[in-house]
């Protein structure tokens, strides 16, 4: 068990058990959605596109998802150095959930950049 | 900004600013799903469906989920002394989300109750 866990058979605890911890979804939605589409991303990659995560914390975030079978390692060439991040089936059907969160953050909540600029 | 804002306009990041913290959606969950359906839940209730939470962190969670405009008091009676939570609009409009979170947790994860008890 987990800081994280909260001992209850319902689904939805679960999935906070396994992806409540803070950057975790947002380093799931890159693999996901970042560009290019469908493609493995490199760790450099993943720490540019996620600013104010630490490399220290996306390493970790990245053990954990591996370890939760959410994320693999992809090795463009056998024995190659390049190592990319890619969604495992599991992670793959996190799409939907990931999208009525997104719904529901662009309808409901107001854009903390456009907040910033305009007072 | 609160520490779980991220500062992107991405509408899961903005989810996770408001629902993020620990126990947060669990809080949510219990006003939206929790027995009886579609009745205002008071304190006590949320108290016991909640094991774990301490009295001290309900609150928190309420009032931060009142000033988001998620949930409200509801009075059963003018100036009667009963008041229970209930979800605004934008509350209700969380039900797609959860249940898509709740649907892959039960796919995708073990059930830990369960996993206590048989080893």
């Amino acid at each position: 068990m987990t800081r994280r866990s909260y001992g209850q058979a319902c689904g939805i605890a679960r999935f906070l058990a396994v992806l409540g911890e803070r950057w975790t979804l947002l380093v799931v939605r890159e693999i996901l959605f970042g560009p290019p589409p469908g493609e493995p991303k490199r760790f450099g990659e993943l720490l540019e596109r996620l600013p104010g995560i630490s490399r220290n914390l996306l390493t970790r975030r990245l053990k954990h998802l591996e370890a939760a079978g959410i994320l693999e390692r992809h090795h463009r060439e056998p024995g190659g150095r390049t190592a990319g991040w890619q969604a495992t089936t599991t992670g793959e059907e996190l799409r939907p959930a990931l999208r009525t969160i997104g719904e529901w953050g662009l309808r409901h909540t107001s854009d903390p950049a456009r907040s910033r600029r305009t007072g």
